[in-house]
């Protein structure tokens, strides 16, 4: 098993008989989602993705990115929300959260379009010069802001630096299949481009060429990733409560959130996970968080974080649980040195792995975090290979969206994310939204 | 005025009575701490910090920092917590989160021993290969685990890199003034030292050497930092809670948690911020969290998270408020292109500068979740200099040991920080914790 979920630490807070009286709708939503008949259903292509990816498109993912790989030192990722963080996510995980700066044969990459901040732009102009680069922008409409100013940009630097020709090898397009201006002007200009799906939203989107050709660019091996997904759509197909980790993990969370603990926080043990929790806090956020419900998520990376919000964890307000991601082979190991000195007095774990030393820090704050009445869920991972991570998204993808059916919301939409937008044309006075304006200027007096 | 609170989004929820009536209990909290005798009173020393700190030491400071600019090309800050928190949220928000990428006359800077993970440290040594280090190692007692563990790594390193008197002139060493085994181990070796005062705990070090000296190695103008520190030490002196923006922060934020807004989401509208966010994490949750109290502090950086938790704050269960910091220049400007095609329609801004954009959606997004019934306080600072990085961390301070005594808490210890070490020391067999390791194998069939 890739994924086994450890209640250990979860069952003193949650009688047997809690989950077993939430079968029948687990069992509901699980049927739905599979029936397609549910809320959102329209959004369910995540759910076959993994056996029935455009295979022409895959080849050519593979493609562009041996060809990124060989003509630049830079790849700027232009894509906000689901369309950077997943990749962001894997990159991170599978690699390293310090990619850029180690040894390796595969370019730089630098996400932007993510904020609208004139520093943030500058400096990564300045990181550019004297580069080359190439760009992947990713936007199903073309038009959200951030990307939008960002695409911008550097298709005028990129078109300055190497000409509309030149320019034209080294911009890539992932939008919609066939509407949309920018996909309009993708084929006018001769940019090679590739798909956000109709039916797959952006925070499930990291197995769609959204995330496949930035992760492919880092020389992650994306077919094992898709394997992967693929083995967690065969895994997680029964309704069997028992057995399926992915719908146990979403019948706990139910539980916990219906006992008043309004806040989940994923926790991890390597850097490497910190842009997976961003990933994931987006997933479950944006699928619960609506109608005045939903578990906040929240993250933390250990034991770093032990030292800034372990206090709150272990004896604060308790409205909060924890789910700890274990990845049980990290794929590098070290020896904690002897030292004749002694000065810090840890000759007793000398010659000790420091992957041992991690998994005893890991064991002891589960122990104390749940003697402080916190409950932990524990996620074993076995490793953090490309087919675990794509494993994992599967697993993190269904049990979303079955505990958004359990909680009663539409996992799929997202309305709230419109609110701040309209504000912020009506401000900018974008054309037909003069009277907003007004009405928000007059809130300002 | 450096720092405004512009309580404008926040009123709506608040009536004028409800601050009126905390009057008392904040002149109380405000009187305590200045005549040092409340709860924690042997840890006011930040207090009077900025105005009495130690002059021979800052100017070993400034000295150590040139000497470490001219020999390295690394420098390595070993630390955990308060340890490293601190003068990683300075370099971040007064230089850049791409500080290492950008050309600079002044080292790269990595921060190590925050964690326990073997791929962290194998990757940091690898990209140490072949390059002139130094390091500066940071912890009180000398004994916790993390920076520990990296200190042996990268002492041993040095010595085999630059021979016994090569590391010396290396290495550097912030810890106790006169006790602790790494004191007297870098007396007897020949480090140069810098204090970790007995009267300030971690989380309100880093205007002390714990922060201050790789501050400096970044080239950020630490008496600057200094003097900002020491301006708002004397704005906030005065217990008017009418025109003390401290206090009225902390009276705010005890409002919104006795309603039930039991979690704070510190926001900020540039990447900058990020890790100040997490600073002030460390600094609010360590001090607030405990007896099953305190507001649980959380973080996010927008626009980039409106596209993940953005849905949430809008509309998911209202047991938030938001903070937002209000960077009103940040130094850097750009204006958004003009595009004859307007694929994106976005040529109604063109010309338009970046920063006015950002601003707006910091202003559509404060009518948009008040709107939501999620009550956003603003903290407006002037610029994003190395003076205004010191008011604030003042300002952030005192309104912490307010908030503290308004909580009815201790704010300066952090007894459950213990918890999970003990556990860990136990399973790991350190002499003396045999007992403690039974009994926890015990509850481990």
């Amino acid at each position: 098993m890739t994924v086994r979920l450890n209640e250990k630490f979860a069952t003193p807070f949650v009688a047997p008989h809690e989950l077993d009286n939430l079968r029948p709708a687990v069992s509901g939503a699980l049927e739905a989602l599979q029936k397609k008949n549910g809320p959102g259903s329209d959004f369910l292509g995540w759910m076959d993705l993994p056996v029935n990816y455009d295979k022409e498109e895959f080849a050519r993912i593979l493609d562009a990115a041996t060809r990124i790989k060989k003509s630049c030192d830079i790849r700027v990722v232009i894509g906000i929300g689901g369309s950077y963080l997943g990749a962001r996510a894997a990159i991170e995980f599978v690699k390293s959260p310090l990619y850029n700066d180690l040894q390796k044969d595969t370019p730089d990459i630098y996400f932007s379009g993510n904020n609208i901040s004139a520093a943030a732009l500058s400096e990564l102009l300045a990181i550019c010069e004297g580069k080359d680069i190439c760009i992947n922008v990713i936007s199903k409409s073309g038009t959200t802001t951030e990307p939008a100013i960002a695409f911008r940009v550097f298709r005028e630097l990129m078109v300055k630096k190497y000409g509309v020709d030149g320019a034209r090898e080294r911009i890539f397009v992932t939008t919609d299949r066939a509407r949309g201006t920018l996909k309009h002007f993708s084929d006018e200009s001769g940019f090679e481009t590739f798909v956000v799906p109709d039916d797959i939203g952006g925070r499930f989107s990291v197995l769609t060429a959204v995330g496949l050709l930035p992760i492919a660019c880092a020389g992650i091996d994306i077919a094992a990733m898709m394997q992967g997904a693929a083995k967690a759509r065969e895994d997680y197909a029964s309704d069997d409560l028992d057995t399926n980790a992915a719908l146990r993990y979403a019948a706990y969370r139910n539980v916990f959130y219906r006992k008043g603990k309004k806040t989940e926080i994923l926790v991890g043990y390597e850097p490497h996970q910190l842009m997976l929790n961003e990933w994931w806090k987006q997933l479950y956020g944006e699928s619960e968080g609506k109608d005045q419900k939903g578990l906040f998520p929240a993250s933390v990376i250990f034991s770093t974080d032990l030292h800034s919000l372990g206090q709150y964890i272990q004896d604060g307000a308790r409205h909060i649980f924890e789910t700890v991601l274990d990845i049980r082979d990290m794929g590098a190991e070290y020896l904690i040195p002897h030292d004749e000195a002694n000065v810090d007095g840890l000759n007793f774990i000398a010659g000790k792995s420091l992957n041992e030393v991690n998994k005893t820090a890991m064991l002891g704050t589960l122990f104390a975090h749940t003697d402080g009445q916190v409950p932990n869920l524990v996620i074993e991972l076995s490793d953090r290979s490309a087919a675990s991570f794509g494993y994992l998204v599967y697993f993190f993808e269904l049990a979303c969206a079955v505990s958004g059916y359990l909680l009663g919301v539409n996992p799929f939409d997202q309305p709230g994310v419109e609110a701040y937008k309209k504000n912020m044309f009506a401000l900018l006075g974008k054309p037909g939204y003069e009277e907003a304006g007004e009405a928000l200027r007059a809130r300002m007096e």
